[in-house]
Formats: C-alpha cells, sequence, structure tokens
C-alpha cells in the first residue's frame, strides 16, 4: 500500500481503487488536436471511471519548430499553438462532481534533440508583450534544442538538466465557453506548474457533461515562471489513469502528491493567483482537516508554500501547498 | 454632412456610406440568446455592410429581477447571464478587415421601472470577489429598481441621473475561442464604457468568416469604473449601422465621435489596459496621422486622456484617446 | 459670493474665510530645494491659517535641462530631481487637523523655452523601468523644450495645447517618514493629477506638528497618466492660500472645486489606487452628506468619476469624483 | 575550508575574511529602537568591515502584545512599530559599495511564550486592507502566542512546527530617504524572506556613507508570503559578521548560501518583484558568470526557482534564485 491508495481519488473515486481498461490514444486516433478547451470538439476517446490512458501528445508547437534555424514567427500560425490531446469523455462525470488525473509517467517521443524552447517576440516574462504592452523593441528571435532522455537535458556543453518533466496543459472543459489552451483558468489548462508530475493526482471541477478531458504540453522541465514563455517543451507518451468524484464542488484545481495537498489558482495580477490559491486552501483545511478557517489562516502563515507555475501566460498560475504532516 | 461623413466608417467603408436594409432583431426573431461571443452558435441574421439592425436586447439579467426582493444569487444561474443578441453574419467579412458599427439610438424598453442595480455576494470593485479572493464576509445582497426614461433616472427621491445609454457588450466573435459575454478582450464583448454610446463609431478586428456580430447589456447610464458591477441595466431597443472595412488589421477595438479617436484595452491589472490603449493609440497616430512613434508618444503625455470603463469585469477596460483637433 | 466661500476650507478654517498675511518664498528665500516629503528639513517660513505664500517653484531638473540636447542621463544626478519648496510651518497643525490649499494661480517663471519634456532611459508608462523590469532595450533619450504662455504651448510647428497649468507635486510631510518627491502617498506628494490646478482646494491629512507643506514641479499642462513620465515641466510663480481645519480626520488626499468633490489615492496595481479613491469616496458620502455606504457605492457605480493622475510613479495615482449637484 | 570561503564576501570583502571585534548590541545599549531606514538617527554603534555583532532584537510589536488577550488595535501606536536595531556604521562603506551580512546565528529572547501572531484589523494577504480597499467588514481581531525553542514552535495542541529562523528586516539606509521599517525595498528593509537566515548570507547596495546597518523583525519560522501578515514575531539574540565589498554596484539585495546564489525584488503588484528579482538574476549570470543575457534568460526559465517572501508589506517581496551547480 503506498499513499496513493489514501488519497481522495482511492478513498471516494467513483472506481473504488480499481484499474479499469488501458486506452491507447496514439496520434492517428487523435486524429486532428484542438486549440481549446470547450464543448464544442468531437470527443475522440469513452473512458469509464478507473481507466488508464496513453497519450500521445504533441509539443507546443506541433513540431513545426525543427532546428535552431526555424523562427516561431515564421513557423506558427496563431492561434493553432499548443495542441491538445481529447476530448475525453468520462462516463457519469456531471456539472459538481471532481475529476481526478493521476499521472503514471511522461516519456519523450520522437528524434532527438526532441526538446526546444525559443524567444519569440512580444511573448514573455522579462519583454514587453501583448499584455503588458510597451513601445521597446522586442528581442531577437532565437530558438534553442535540448537532447531530453531520462537521463537529462543537455542545455549546452556544461550544463545537463534534471529530467523532471511534467504535464504543461490539462484539465477538463468549461460549461459553454471553449477557450485557448494557452490560458489558464478555473478548469486547468495551461498552468505550466512543473508539480502536475508524475506521482501526482490532480483533481478538476467538471463542469460539462461527462467531462471532457484535455492534455497536452508536456516539458520536461521548467524553472518556475516558466520566463521566457517556452519551457523544454516536447511530444510525450503520457500515461494518466482516471477516476471521478461525484458530488464534490470545488472552485479550483486541487492536487495531491505524496507529501502534500495543494490548491491552484490563475489570475492576474500574480497576486490575485496566489489569494486564489490560499483562499481555496483555507476552505480545504476547514471543510475536510478539522480547522475553522481563521486557524487555517494563522497556519498557512506559518507553514504555507507557493510555487509559481507561469508568469507568462493570460494568467499566471500559482500553488498553495501544505505538508500532509501537520493535516493530521 | 456631418462628421460621420469624414469618419473611417464613411471613407473606407465597403458600403461607400450609403444606408442599405433595415433589419429588425427582434425577441422573436432572436428566440434564444448567447452567453458567449464565439463562432459555434448558428447565426439569427445575415446584413450586408450599410444595413442597420433595430435589436431588442435584454437586460444583464435577462429580466429575472422584477423587483428589489429579487435576489440575484436565488434569480440568477451562472453561467447563463448577460444574454446578446446575435451572432449577425456581416457578408464578405474575413479576418483582417475591420467592422465597423455606428451606435444610432438606444431606447430602454418595456415596463417601468426597467432599470436594474444589484450588490451580487462575491462580485464587485470594491468587495472581496472571485478573482481578488479575501475571507471577509460579503456585503448583503441588494437590489435597486430605477424608473428609466429619456428625462432621466430617478436614482432616488433627491436625485435623478441624466439619461446617458450605452451598449455594455458589444464585438465580434474570435476566431476559435467562444468567451464569457462577461469578459471584454481584443474583440470587444464587456467593455461597459460609456464611451459606446449614440454618435459613436466603434470599430473591431474581425477574426471569423461573416464577422458574428453580438450586442446586448445596455445601460441608463454608469460611473467610470461600473463600480459595484452592476449599472443601470435595461433591456432596450438598440439601433446599429454596420459596415466593413476590409485590409484594416487592428489588434484592439477603436472608436470614433466627433471629438475625438479612441483606442480600447482590456487587461488585469489596470495598468496593462492602459498600457495597451496608449500603445495602441501611438500605432494609430504613427500609421495614419503622420506622427512619428515617440512624437505621439510626446503628444499622449500631455494630451492624452484615459477613460476607465469597467474595474469589475473578467479583464479591466480602458481607452485612450486624443481630441480631433490635434490631428490636423 | 463664489462657490469657494461655501467650501469645506471656508466653513471650518481656523481662518474664518479671512485671508491673512502675504508670504514671498522666492529662490533666495528658499535656498537649497527638498528632495524628499518628511519631517527633517528646516522650516524656510512660518505662517498662519489663511495667510497666502507665492512660491517660486523649480522645474522637476532643477534647471538642469536647458536644451534639447541636454540628454537627461548627463544631466540628472537621482535622488536630487523634483526639486520641492518648503518645509513650510503652518502654526497651529497637528496630527488628526486636515491642511487646506487654493491654488490661486500658476504662472510660468523663467526664459522661454521654459517648458520642458523628455524620454528618460529606463522611466515612464510605455517602457521597460525600474519597477516594470524587461530585458528590452531602452528608447532613444530625447527632448522636447516647448514655449509655455498663457495663450498657450507650442507642441510643435502645427499643434498648440492649452495652458491648463497644475502642480504636480504637492503635500505635508509624513510623521516620521522622508521620502522622494517622486512619490505620491496618502501624505499627497507627486500624484501628477491636473485636476490640482487653480481654483481647486486640496485637503491633506496633518501628520505632523506644523504640517510642513512642500510645493512644487508646476506642469504646464498634461494628459491623463503623464504617460512617458514627463510633462510639461516648467519652473513658476504660484500663489496659494493655505487654511487649517482641527480635527477632521481624513486618510488620503481630498479635493473640491466649483463643480466636484474628488478623493485622491496613489497605489500600485493601479486599481489599488482606484479602490482607495472610491472607498474614501462612499466614506465622504457617509460622513458628511447622508448617504449610507452601500447607498453611496450605488451612487459611484452611475455616477462617479475616475481621473488618471500618473501611471509613471513609484505609486499610480487616481481621482474619484461626485459632482456637487447629487449631493444636496 | 566551507562554501563561506569561497563566498563572494569572503573573496572579495575589505576584511580579506577574517573576523574582526565582536560587538554586543544590547537593549540598553540600543536605547530607543527605529521605525524608518533612513539617515537621520544617531548611530549606536561603529564596527569596522570583518566585525561581528550580537544584536537584541525585539519582536515587531516590541513587547506590547504580551497575551492572547491583548488585541493589536488597542495596544499598537502607528507608526511605531516593527523596531529595528541600529543603525550601525560600517566604517569606509560608501555608495557605490555592497554591504554583506553573514548571518551566523537567530535564537528566542525572553519568557515563553516568546512567540506572537495576530489578525490585524485592515491589515493582511487575504483580507481588504489599506492598499487593496474594500467595504466588506473586517474579521475579528486575534491574537497567538506560540512557545519558540530550538526543539519547534507549538502551533497548537497536534501541531509543532521546526524552528526555522530568519531576520525578517535586515538591511541599509537609502541616501537621503527614511523609510518605514514596514516597507521592503531595494536597501532592503522588510523583506520577510525566509532565506535570510542562519547560513547565508545577503548584499546590500550601500547608499550613504557608512551604510548605517539596521536589523529587526525576527520570525521563528513562516510561511511563504507571510499570508496574515504577522509570522511567528519574536525577540531575538541574533549573530551576524559583517563585511564591505567595495566598487561592486548592484540594484537590489542579493543573496548567497551553500546551495544558490539569490536576487531579490520588492514591488506591487506581485510579477514587478518577480521581474525584478529574475532581471538582476539574470544580469548576475552576465557579469559573474560568464553567460550572455540571452543564454540566462534560457538558463532561468529552464531551472530559475521563485520564492515568495511575503505578500503584506507595502512592497511585495519576491527571490529569484539558480543552483549554484549550473553555474561552474
Amino acid at each position: 500500500m503506498t499513499w496513493l491508495d489514501t488519497s481522495y481519488m482511492a478513498r471516494k473515486g467513483v472506481s473504488k481503487n480499481k484499474t479499469g481498461a488501458t486506452h491507447e490514444l496514439t496520434e492517428a486516433r487523435q486524429g486532428k488536436y484542438n486549440y481549446v478547451y470547450g464543448p464544442y470538439a468531437k470527443p475522440v476517446l469513452r473512458i469509464r471511471p478507473g481507466d488508464r490512458v496513453i497519450a500521445e501528445t504533441q509539443d507546443a508547437f506541433e513540431g513545426a519548430i525543427k532546428t535552431e534555424k526555424d523562427l516561431p514567427s515564421a513557423k506558427l500560425t496563431m492561434p493553432f499553438v499548443n495542441p491538445q490531446c481529447g476530448p475525453i469523455e468520462v462516463e457519469g462525470a456531471e456539472k459538481g462532481d471532481v475529476l481526478c488525473v493521476h499521472i503514471e509517467s511522461i516519456e519523450p517521443r520522437g528524434p532527438q534533440p526532441v526538446g526546444t524552447s525559443a524567444l519569440i517576440p512580444e511573448f514573455g516574462g522579462l519583454v514587453s508583450n501583448s499584455a503588458t504592452a510597451m513601445l521597446n523593441q522586442p528581442l531577437p528571435e532565437r530558438v534553442m534544442k535540448y537532447e531530453v532522455t531520462r537521463a537529462g537535458i543537455k542545455f549546452n556543453k556544461s550544463i545537463t538538466l534534471p529530467y523532471e518533466p511534467f504535464i504543461g496543459t490539462l484539465g477538463v472543459s468549461p460549461q459553454i465557453e471553449a477557450v485557448s489552451s494557452l490560458q489558464p483558468d478555473y478548469w486547468g489548462g495551461n498552468m505550466d506548474l512543473p508539480d502536475v508530475c508524475p506521482g501526482a493526482v490532480v483533481y478538476f471541477p467538471v463542469n460539462h457533461k461527462d467531462a471532457f478531458l484535455f492534455l497536452g504540453d508536456c516539458h520536461g522541465t521548467q524553472g518556475d515562471g516558466e520566463l521566457c514563455g517556452v519551457a523544454v517543451e516536447m511530444p510525450s507518451t503520457t500515461t494518466i489513469r482516471v477516476d471521478l468524484i461525484k458530488n464534490w464542488s470545488i472552485a479550483w484545481p486541487r492536487l495531491e502528491n505524496d507529501r502534500f495537498i495543494m490548491t491552484i489558482g490563475s489570475a492576474r495580477p500574480m497576486e490575485d493567483a496566489a489569494r486564489i490559491a490560499y483562499r481555496e486552501l483555507c476552505r480545504w483545511l476547514a471543510s475536510d482537516y478539522g480547522f475553522d478557517e481563521l486557524e487555517a489562516y494563522f497556519l498557512l502563515t506559518q507553514a504555507g508554500r507557493l510555487r509559481v507555475g507561469n508568469m507568462v501566460d493570460p494568467k499566471y498560475t500559482l500553488g498553495a501547498s501544505i505538508l500532509k504532516t501537520y493535516l493530521g
């Protein structure tokens, strides 16, 4: 028995912690990828709670940037970026439920160098961009290709970064909106939060019948904030196990691993993302862990942790967490 | 000849400043209203550049708040608020064009008191809300009903506000997204900017074939910022004339009236909306009025004006303007 | 009798609306100018409530930029910019009182072209700067000199802007802090708000014995936001009349003219400045005009106005106002 | 030899890594504590580079909150909070140098329960406050007293938090300003960043002759963001060793420990603090570690870390760091 057997997913999931069928969502089965999170696309797969999905994700550029000479401005056509697998229907999911995603593994897929990063004009955390608009000239465009294996990521001749993969974009459909896969929000989406990695269980509020799960945009690693806006982007083979908790009303995504529970907020300015995340965590401590809300507020003041996912996307994403050791 | 005959719309519009057919978009013809700006709804009307549309808009609550005792939390079902007329197809519109909307008139529609305002829990500019999340208790819910006529708006026994109507939510469909009609963005939407009023011409970047024009959410009047989040909401009979400018690439909505030209930005934090608006205005002065960009930057430093539309919606909206008298 | 005789200053001021002595605060009498608002400088003048002061202010660069070839980076030495007249002691002022400043006139002073504007590296509202730090290269430095007279400001050959002078930096000392004259805050300071102009009465919370009034940084005109950070800076002869209201506790500056009352907030992000200003205005309406706070919240939603002073200083400044016609 | 012998402080410090005299800055020697960081207070101590100081700091309330029944609003008088030891003159320090502070130890001082936290009206990260002003009613005031020893902090009957002390407020005087000890800024001050802990060396830009070092506000532990605004506040005996690096121009505080180098930014909104910190880190990597600035931008995108110090003070503080293992 592992911590996973004590997770919310295991204790409350419809599957009663039993793994069901395994589905392969290959490139061929996916066909056309998606560029919005919404209810208007035709589902590519229908699964049951407890089932496993092995998905072939594309990188954020859908493979268009093949060498360090392929400039993003020439190769990309907005808004057709950050392609997503899905939508995957999950049987029985309804508004007011929670969809659980346990991330089992993420492997790079395709020929080396499989990882891509880039400086894209008017995009990024330390440059004039479409939201924080300035008159300064843009930086030069630049592309970096990285070899990515389990052994590490070759940043340059002298630096190898550890392979710490995670899913950049993961979530469910809004109820009636269809929103760019570049945006994170209460349904998940482009959170770019490194804790969404193998071992974690992520919880999303279901907004639409059958949930409509999407995923894509895997990263070989990423620093806090995803500073230039482009992590180590890579196509992947990603394995997840999906479950469903009925009648659990949450306002924003939550996450659990062996060490902590986390709530995730996405907003601008950044302090609003932190406020959302911390308020949700106060509420979680109050609803499930026997704290009153002000006591939770004190505890998080002394022991809460914040992780900055992205500071570059249409909303910034922060995760607020507390160690399970304090939760009894 | 009026200023209108010298407007961009008149000079560059496909209709060559000729008014075409008049279309009545009644409640009956509209049928179901829309709650997203997007390309997935079925058009209710197809018009040609130069045509006039007379639309019966609903108030932001679709009439659900009939008396001061009808509490919003009991009467409203999210996300089904801020109902929009449309989509209206405009023949010949393509991505890269500009849709022009000249607002001719806005009249209140329905039995008095026809105006509604309200304090809604976790919504508004001076309260803890879903984006700026806090632990404080919400304010009490409260509803105000106002008599609204051309003669004025009865705020209370001693205060009558002038009737200064405008369209709160107006714009075109994004290319592949379908976004809540509560949100303003580069396609227009819920800008809640009082300058979008009779007499003005508003310009929107077309993102989708046939433009897909939406409108709704008329206000009898509104202060800067729409402070509590709910202006004098009213159903209306609104008359607009629509035209099309081919191959004019603009990034954000623009507006023109007899006195000034304006660019409109929507973002959070508020300074980012101001930056967007002012950068667009620099660019407009550079592309069309013979300024170099830095000279425009100086001129706006000394003579630019900012209008705060809303400080309550998912993005805040500001308009930056410059008097036409300075433009030669 | 003018509106001024019905102002707070006239009704509640210690001087009982009687004008006292006139004091000339010439360059010679001022001697060294001040670069901080604080209690540590030696007063240059002691006056009584009701007295008039005629002050010779310097421009924000203390005259160091004499021609369009004098680059700011070569001519300015931080933090010795934005020189201020004062401190002026006001007899009888104590913490918990309000200092009133009626601005009577502002005249340009010195040889033409007397007005200066400039693009300063890493400073301004549409460029990477020390607070919103980016990697983009700075814009080129540039200086503009403008002839400024009562007849107008020669922006260039074809554009003459109206002469609409105001005091950019005006306020009182904090209690124990001494803060850069570049910063606006609850004590006033570098608000760069065009409503602080001849005709207006401005109210400041007194924080320190004898108030310690400072002023400087007059502008010939300025657009909303002071976009590039440098308005039409000019040395001036400025005439003010000062009064004192005992035991009036206000948290932020307030302003009154013949048409409206205004509250002024300074903060970042910009929405926080708007929130401060509007909350103070709610409180003013509740304390002095017979509204309950929620009724005031509704009224400002429908009829409040926002003016953006600056979007470039260490804090952004906004004024929220309401017409006196609504106040009975 | 430890990492410390390879630190900037050891390699570049005037003391040549030799420890000098030890000075005891007791309560008696300090006398009156300081509430501003500025050049106007009389120094209490004069030391040489290399010297050690053992300081008796007060808690942020100067001991005024003795029991859980002592409400902050009754016991505190603004602006006399967050008392600071100092100013300490450091011989030879001049503008353009860097002051180095190695934190050797922090011990709680005084009778148990020595730790204090509190909910203070209109203050804190998840409530309406003086900067993010709202109309909601404040939370109830509440005080918590905690026993703090090296063995841990008794949060309540079932939770003991680890003793992880750090200096909440540490820095040097601005050149001519005197700013509240509640504010963090480029001179350090109230950063509330848990990495400023025993073992770390912190670097500050000297702005004033003899540097004028201040310190105070030690915390027994604190979560990221210091959520309610009041960590485990405690009086302490804190030991630091001070050194001086001549002619090293840095714009913001920097920090070094055995694992990483960090740059520290303080600003609002929060993303501006992140931008400052990351830009400074790009510049540090470029000036001292052989990266070009864009390569540094890429590296931090993949491997940078952000720590949120406070999200409650007049400016928010974030530290951006990179592991030394990547720096060759």
